[in-house]
């Protein structure tokens, strides 16, 4: 098979590839990332590139992603172009995956409505008791009245420290047992693991380690993985990191990646993808903490029920087609080695448990962050992305489901959209005809992110540029209303201010996804809301998690309809609120258990099999919604 | 270093050795195993060889252990004669370990008393529940009405078959579940494993394999190893066999090797002895029996605290030091490949728990075997060898001791004393000055074993020849009574009528050892009933398990104060119980809970510190005891 060689501007990576290969697979190979929504089935558009010397073979006809200009420049579609020639190839700012804000942590105090675990004061405390325990212990030497066995010895010890259990211990642990308490004057640090119901002695190690002791909470996000370094004999946080999912690869949605995981071998990649990520997180936490990666013990990882799959190496093929059904929900405790993630050897893995296909450990962890599942008002949360997921109840009963919006609010389905990196336009505000707006790392526009889509929605709509239905006023006045083969557009940003010189729109279709987008996103909460037979008005709080969450206006959400029209301030974004639950888990052994409670207990409501929803969801096509009554402080 | 090479006859073995090397050593590599039973010390006298061609080094002077015949004719002790030429070595028939009655199961219906579990009436039954299951299910296919998880669908299916609880999965039978179902149309065999209070998902696989699930119940004794091949799927024993024990090349009592194990790098080489005869049996087992070592899926080992130590490799050396505290009483469940044990790489192994430093599992599932701690009667276990373990109780309650009887019922300790092995005297008369026994294997005779020492004690009593002190009636005219430097011995055999030419002999110090033994047993015995505050006759039952114990005349080991007065018909004979209650704990988890409880809740007397046993032990010094009222029905 013949081979070409592809470079890649302005990075000047190249790489020799065989005939055939499509410019994206090159693109990987030489680890530059490209956007790939749609996971390479030339259907998002969003990994444009520009071909300055060759030519490539494209099975698909001219794509309506290009104007007439960029085709005339050589912009192909990376994942359909095959390589039949050396190549020369430009990977334009907007098609590069780089520079993404990730929700690292909680909610951060300057943004609206903001609010962490620690301020809030109906808050659960959760005592530091964690997963992975390292107990110094100075035993005293056995005598003729004293003469129990080594292990009931240390045992006893144990049980004035962390209480009355029976401790498993492993077999390589007992064949030393004898001799280190004996060749240290008793003084030994036993490293117990909480599994379920069971303590296990994971390790005895002369004199007191009990320092050495730090775990890893982890959100496995379909776009981001992020870890926190916990120190676990403190409880303190020492350090956070996040790094796009190189599960992106093979589609940017988790849809996307599940239908290549079912491909033949296709499972492995996406598991090795996330254990390299974590690796990754783990290798920069070290080496700021300077906490050596051995002295790790445990990592509690939170993520949904797909991402959970992929992360243990289970298939999630089942979870897709009907029934729906994942290979588990509640996760075993794992030695983290036997899926490759090099911790400490005897380090464990718990994987926070799902409820449901579409309702993951990542949401569990949101419900147990929040403190939903501890108070007796009734609360909510919700967390936005492709698919939007709620959890409704207090500390009696809880209900969720899940929702898919497509992928409108992380950028994609929309001309302009982008994801929420530099140069993505986060705020826009149209006031008399005049447009200003604000980009991620005030660089110059490259696309708009779902909360800029939000604000613009809502700004044409106040402005009275779109109608309730989503249309454009065609008979407006107004320079920056265009058409393109008779659809009507607005220029948000010329094509004289943007990086790439093609101007930034948004077009009458981009406005219908979105609105689809909004639509079934309140007709999951509304559908919910009634299925428990309480109204909007007895949510005593409703959480907004996740990245998409945190950087939205409340009173545009509200106002478009996308968030239920409740006080203001009964809507507080909780941040990356799996990330946190992963660390209570890590970190309190009643959080875990509270997990696992949760996972139990939590009625999940299939929005398929459900009908009502249907009727909710085309009632929300509209701005803000086919029932005013619903949206009381929204004015026309 | 000089090296010189030893050839063994009669198997004319030879092996290349290097300067200083002990015969017994040399005979070690080539796998003849020779009678070492003090562990190469020098004081037994079990190893004696004929020098043929060359000359040996020895440290110590000539030995007690010959005739100045044999020293004439080049005999040596094999573990104190060095090696500094070429020699020619003959290995006498009763040095050599071989041909050993090996009690490979429960008391066979021909003996006197002998009691098979299925016999008793009282008998516990337990039901099968095999430590390790597999089950076959067929499982309804998900639909959207009924869409759990694949692992809660199996578990579902199993509560159904077993009975409610959780099920633990190990992360690869998880990552095969899905696909397995799929491929198979939901047809699986399931393997659990029970752990303590947990059931564990060991195995899956497809279609219905649940015939081909086997199980292993050893009995680890110091001397032999027995093995059962168990059908777990109907219980029935499909073989037994038996070895010898291949730690008897580092002593043949418990002492000497722990005294090995305790030097650099002694303990691996006993560890390893007992995996390779658990090995050799499990092969042989193979073979016969047609199943395939990875069908096995689950061992239960039963042994003393040391051999179980040994078994796992876990060091006894604090066993055997004041305080005398062993590692570990209760063992951890383990995959046997962890110990090198090749069976299916998923099969577990179990050992039974241990109640003392003395009191081991052996006897934990001999009380489960005989059903004492099931039963309202109180009742009662002994079980002879170098020590007497003792227990007495019922279901309420249990006590035990342990106590030192020396080597004299193995056949150690005295001048003519030998195993029960080819040749060994077993059966004793003596009437009107004539003398007849029977040997083992109808043989010429080679020595006495320790059926054969009770039978000839009790003989030369009930004839006269010695008196109540153990004495022999020197004025006695007895063409057998002779003299050897004024020590007085009773010839049983003539030196025309045995195999080595040597006449059979059983000396005054002969005796006063063998009520030594006799001795510290009975007072073990009595001091254990009077600290349960009971008397002789309210036990209901006393059961005598071992080997030794299986060829023992009871009316004769009552005449002479070794067992208590009882009515005869009280004594029953259990066979190897320790064998057979590791098949009851292999085949139920009833009785393997059984063994758990007893371990844990038996009173171990230590009569090392239990003042009133020294002054039992003085009392029991005669025959049969000082105090008459205990044996009424004894004549003199």
């Amino acid at each position: 098979m013949k081979k070409y060689r592809v470079t890649f501007l302005p990075a000047h990576k190249s790489i020799e590839v065989a005939e055939g290969t499509s410019i994206a697979q090159a693109a990987q190979r030489t680890e530059i990332h490209i956007n790939n929504l749609c996971g390479g089935e030339g259907v998002c558009g969003e990994c444009k590139v520009q071909v300055l010397k060759g030519a490539v073979k494209t099975d698909a006809g001219p794509s309506a992603f290009f104007s007439k200009e960029q085709l005339e420049k050589g912009f192909v579609l990376a994942c359909q172009s095959k390589i039949t020639e050396d190549l020369e190839v430009e990977i334009p700012p907007e098609s590069r995956l780089e520079g993404e804000q990730i929700m690292t942590g909680e909610a951060p105090a300057d943004v609206q409505g903001g609010v962490s675990p620690e301020q809030r004061p109906e808050s659960p405390i959760y005592s530091l008791k964690p997963l992975v325990r390292k107990i110094y212990l100075e035993l005293p030497p056995p005598t003729l009245q004293d003469n129990i066995t080594d292990i009931e010895r240390v045992s006893r010890e144990l049980r004035k420290k962390i209480g009355w259990h029976s401790f498993e211990i492993s077999l390589p642990c007992l064949q030393h047992l004898s001799d280190t308490l004996r060749d240290y004057d008793w003084k030994i640090t036993v490293t117990v693991v909480k599994d379920r119901g069971r303590y296990r002695i994971q390790k005895i190690e002369p004199l007191d380690t009990s320092s050495r002791n730090f775990g890893l909470a982890v959100d496995v996000g379909t776009t981001t993985v992020v870890a926190q370094l916990v120190d676990l004999k403190t409880g303190r946080v020492l350090g956070v990191e996040g790094t796009h999912n190189l599960q992106a690869q093979w589609g940017a949605d988790v849809i996307s990646r599940m239908v290549f995981a079912c491909t033949k071998d296709g499972l492995h990649p996406l598991h090795e993808a996330v254990v390299k990520n974590i690796h990754s997180l783990i290798e920069s936490l070290a080496k700021k903490s300077t906490v050596p990666a051995e002295d790790i013990h445990a990592i509690v990882a939170a993520g949904n029920t797909t991402m959970s799959h992929f992360l243990l190496g289970l298939t999630p093929c089942n979870i897709r087609l009907e029934p729906y059904v994942p290979t588990a929900d509640v996760y075993p405790q794992i030695l983290a080695g036997e899926i490759g993630i090099r911790i400490n050897p005897r380090g464990v893995l718990e994987t926070l448990p799902s409820v449901a296909s579409y309702v993951g450990g990542d949401i569990v962890a949101g419900i147990v962050a929040s403190g939903i599942a501890d108070q007796p008002q009734v609360q909510g949360l919700i967390d936005i992305g492709t698919n939007g997921e709620i959890a409704i109840g207090n500390k009696e009963w809880l209900v969720c489901c899940s929702a898919s919006a497509g992928p409108s609010f992380e950028g994609g389905g929309t001309r302009c959209g982008m994801r929420a990196t530099k140069g993505a336009i986060e705020k826009v505000e149209i006031s008399n005809g005049k447009v200003s707006y604000q980009t991620i790392g005030r660089a110059r526009p490259l696309g708009i992110c779902g909360s800029g889509l939000i604000d613009l929605i809502y700004e044409l709509k106040r402005n009275g540029i779109i109608g309730s239905d989503g249309k454009f006023d065609r008979g407006r006045s107004d320079p920056r209303l265009t058409f393109e083969d008779n659809v009507p557009q607005y220029v948000i940003a010329q094509a004289a201010e943007t990086e790439t010189g093609e101007p930034v729109v948004f077009t009458e279709p981009d406005i219908a996804n979105l609105i689809k987008s909004k639509g079934s996103i309140f007709a999951a909460i509304k559908s919910l809301i009634d299925y428990t037979g309480l109204s909007f008005d007895q949510l005593e709080t409703f959480y907004v998690a996740g990245g998409f969450g945190n950087y939205l206006s409340v009173p545009k959400a509200v106002a478009i309809g996308l968030l239920p029209d409740i006080p203001k301030e009964k809507i507080k974004f909780i941040g990356n609120s799996s990330l946190t639950g992963a660390r209570m888990a890590l970190t309190s052994e009643e959080a875990f258990e509270k997990c696992l409670h949760v996972s139990r207990s939590m009625t999940n409501v299939e929005l398929s099999n459900y009908p009502p929803y249907m009727d909710e969801y085309i009632a929300a096509l509209f701005l803000p919604h086919t029932d005013r009554r619903l949206f009381p402080s929204v004015k026309d």
